[in-house]
């Protein structure tokens, strides 16, 4: 795996994080979303939204997209809130980096099921294409945020210790990096009315 | 005018700010509007959506209404980024604080030409509940931000040297408070795919 390489990492670096809106499975085919720039852990610089097939897979496609077609060009990494949005709509990680050029990170906040998730999985018309995305961006591996608090990340395109460091300097509000915090709340609040967690 | 008393005022003192999406004066009939909730000038703590009609009279009931039927029963005051969204549907900053009991103040980023607007709303609709809005809103006053950096703001139910304080110390990141600057790049970039501005 080739890797960007951080010489040093700023406290500003530019973070795009994604998160989806919740949806109906029963009554929608399509779901919104939001990716919300950040100045590391500090500012909100700008938003983004799109829409995503449900169970589908073009989710990896509109995330280059949208990266591609932002006036934003200062983006340096970019932050999923888990690897699949839209239900099982997963992201292709090597894919995202390859075409964009920017190291992807995974945010997981609890060690998925993968016995389970295989599963569920074998029913799907895309199956083999999920399987390949679960496999490209690996085992979750252990960040401790703050004393004894812990998440995990995937990453692509980028050194373990680089991506440690900016999950860890980007999550100043809670255990959850803001990019992708944020993104979270926006999704769920625009699509419900009053957004859903706070993490 | 009755005053909300505020003895202390708190770094982080909860405040809704608001802002709407654009849209297209042509083809649609309602727009959104969009509450960041935020801690002072630091974090986001949830987002809140309704929808308004375009040249109606619902913006005041509506944000009443979003504020009574939140979960975040710890607002303390609502910002308005103008005194009017979805076109010239006006908020009539009185019924707001008596309806919530929570003081109001509406960001003017540039002064407002008066007979302008005036002008503007000869011919419509609900010209005269406009006049009244604009006229409870009274004259927008000076703050200065930073040093030789000026809004405007008008406010209702809080005494002008606490909007001041409130006002500067949520003004972070620019001249505009977070809670305001924030709602307006999730109006506009859920609206149109990226936001607008940054300020």
């Amino acid at each position: 795996m080739q890797c960007v390489k951080f010489y040093s990492i700023k406290d500003e670096i530019r973070i795009l994080g994604l998160d989806d809106a919740p949806f109906n499975l029963y009554s929608d085919k399509k779901t919104m979303l939001v990716g919300a720039i950040f100045r590391g852990g500090k500012w909100l610089d700008g938003i983004l939204r799109t829409e995503i097939d449900i169970d589908g897979t073009d989710a990896t496609e509109k995330i280059v997209e949208m990266v591609r077609g932002s006036r934003h060009k200062d983006i340096r990494i970019i932050m999923l809130d888990g690897l699949g949005f839209g239900g099982f709509n997963m992201v292709d990680i090597e894919e995202v980096f390859r075409k964009t050029k920017l190291p992807v990170i995974v945010i997981v906040r609890q060690m998925p099921d993968f016995k389970a998730i295989k599963s569920a999985l074998k029913n799907l018309k895309h199956k083999n294409f999920y399987l390949k995305c679960i496999e490209k961006a690996g085992k979750p591996k252990k960040i401790e945020i703050k004393h004894k608090k812990f998440i995990y990340i995937q990453s692509y395109g980028i050194e373990f210790s680089d991506a440690e460091e900016i999950v860890r300097l980007s999550s100043t509000r809670s255990l959850i990096p803001e990019p992708v915090r944020v993104a979270h709340l926006i999704a769920s609040g625009i699509a419900l009315g009053e957004s859903r967690g706070n993490a």
